[in-house]
């Protein structure tokens, strides 16, 4: 039988990052072209001991629960966030599975067709997915390395009256980037002036290597309710509990828990209450120092390495925390072509062109340093490095 | 500051049971409103062991997973589905946070503005939700104690063209009725006939009282590729672990595991893990029995005090299965009011009305007898009683 779809199944893509994940999970590659945490730093204990509790302290908490999230859990989210100058009430916040989820139902509740977004250049794969599988239009505005480029972002909201602008301003993916705090401030201003909602993705925030706090989160500047925030558990303690949150004006929440009702009832409560435990009982801020100082090592390896390579033009930015390696070749080259030798010779990265809204620059790279050892960060990037050089001889 | 949602907000609604269940849950009340299943009866140690396997065993079930489900579960599903004769392959299986979402996903990969669903009525509440939310038309067709009436079917399929039709034939929320088989093939054949698919909701098939088995699942009758079939574990092992399931053409299946992958990259794993181990390690079959002869026994319970009732014109179906009790009281009594009357004697029910598409009966009521031990059905329905037959003499 022939079946009828819905008109957005045309927007709704795969995502190409998964697709590449697939066939090189299939053999034997070094691969520095997903984006997950290490994890050997998994604190099963902890874990383990945390949903010993939640499945047996109080049997409610097996029962169904509340759309919008555990109370507990949302009280201690407001406390965390507090500790970072994000002052928000509970019901100010909305329990998730994932910060992807809190993409979607904020997309569902805000977009109609052919609503303008305004997102960095390149940017998360897996939001412009969401973005466009509403039918929506997004549109690239021009960044440098301290976020977007403030007269761009200026002229294209008087252009597109956007119903809203997308960052990943600290650490971001795919680019390793951090907004200046002068930025931030600017674009809040702008987001006022001009009447437009920010959406504020922060899954790696937390990851940071320097000494220098990065600057405040741009929820926690905002005085005029502009800012939905989000972030998440998956980086920070396991991806598989699938527990992220949002925070911003209750009036968009609100409408939210109930796009959130009519999607699945409500976040997986045993996992939420294993959070509550977990964020009592263990020393999470402890182990999130360990995460920063593994990640911040491997990263130094892949740094020495990249800096080993003698091909002109090539550029990275050294990332200040997050996950991530962002690089330019020389302007011929082509990464997507690359990618096949590189899985020849037993290595995997993930083509930068699948990130970018428009004008993909092919000659970019996304490395991820966060889930190889030194050792295989090393033999990997030997290998990448070959497989570069090689690229640069024959062009 | 006043944000601009999407059009899609205005056909959100929050649900009147839950809105009810709110207020409800605030007073000392016995309450027969909910859809609760006893959490007495949670296999706590069996649940527990299972999440310290799953979190202990393979640190690779704490990483991110696949959208579609983890593998090992999925076989365990199509084998658990064989053995009621629903013969289908792992790839033919997504699994979800709980079967609310499988509706949801469906929904956005099926529905444009304006889609015909046919349903019956009254149809399970959440559902019709979801299906507004796509602002999809619902149109109801005509039943009996056996379901659909063919005629009835066939003249509407005729005349609107449906997507779907949406059906809950086993033990149906909120009626507890049972398809018989005759109208289970007849409504395939018309499916067939006029290429319309089926959507089976099951979350209740496993709560059977009678020695007699329900007729086989539609899904399972199904040789043209018809047929959606979604159930859940939220009955039989707890709701708070929020793992359903969903059956059907590879095609559709292989499109809403792309839905899902943009709603929340994939289904909490560590309970997915669980429950493999759960359904390896325990008698889940023994388990469900307990709970079907747990949940018999409170039905007659309430049955015997509905039987004492002495107002002409009173009726009731007496399940089969599942969690509910559907009424009829007179034509001139109005239950949305008497909700009040309870609510004060210290007994609450849901009114029948919002479980309606079209052509409400406010004189219908549903009754959970699943939630309450059978000394406090005894007690509430005595209460109940009195509002009753007070009512009725005022009227």
């Amino acid at each position: 039988m022939k079946y009828g779809f819905s008109e957005r199944v045309k927007y709704l893509k795969s995502s190409a990052v998964r697709d590449i994940l697939k066939v090189i999970n299939q053999g034997n590659i070094i691969s520095f072209a997903g984006g997950l945490p290490e994890e050997s730093l998994f604190p099963i204990e902890a874990v383990d001991q945390a949903f010993h509790k939640a499945v047996t302290t109080n049997t409610k908490s097996l029962q169904y629960g509340e759309t919008e999230g555990v109370k507990e859990l949302r009280d201690l989210l407001a406390e965390r966030m507090k500790q970072k100058g994000l002052v928000r009430q509970a019901e100010n916040i909305l329990v998730t599975s994932g910060s992807q989820q809190a993409i979607d139902l904020f997309s569902r509740v805000m977009f109609n067709k052919g609503d303008v977004i305004l997102t960095e250049n390149p940017t998360y794969l897996a939001a412009l997915q969401v973005f466009e599988s509403y039918e929506t239009k997004v549109v690239a505005v021009d960044s440098d390395d301290d976020g977007m480029i403030i007269q761009d972002l200026e002229a294209k909201i008087a252009k597109f009256k956007p119903k809203c602008i997308y960052v990943v301003p600290t650490y971001s993916n795919p680019t390793g980037k951090v907004w200046s705090l002068e930025r931030r401030l600017k674009l809040l201003e702008l987001a006022n002036k001009y009447h437009v909602v920010i959406f504020e993705d922060d899954p790696y925030g937390e990851l940071q290597f320097d000494k220098e706090q990065a600057p405040p989160s741009i929820a926690s500047l905002d005085e005029n309710n502009l800012v939905l925030y989000t972030s998440t558990f998956s980086k920070t303690v396991v991806p598989a509990m699938r527990i992220g949150w949002i925070v911003g004006p209750y009036q968009i929440i609100r409408i939210m828990a109930q796009a959130k009702q009519a999607s699945d009832l409500h976040t997986n409560s045993i996992s939420q209450h294993a959070l509550v435990h977990l964020l009592k009982d263990f020393d999470i801020d402890q182990h999130i120092q360990t995460i920063r100082d593994t990640y911040y090592e491997r990263m130094l390896v892949m740094k020495e390495l990249l800096d080993s390579v003698s091909i002109e033009g090539l550029s990275y930015i050294a990332p200040k925390g997050g996950m991530f390696f962002w690089v330019s070749l020389p302007k011929e080259m082509n990464t997507t072509a690359l990618l096949d030798e590189a899985v020849k010779e037993g290595v995997a990265f993930v083509p930068g062109a699948p990130f970018y809204v428009s004008d993909a620059e092919e000659n970019t790279l996304r490395l991820n340093f966060t889930n190889s050892s030194p050792a295989l960060i090393r033999e990997g990037m030997e290998k990448l490095v070959k497989v570069l050089e090689n690229a640069k001889v024959h062009n």
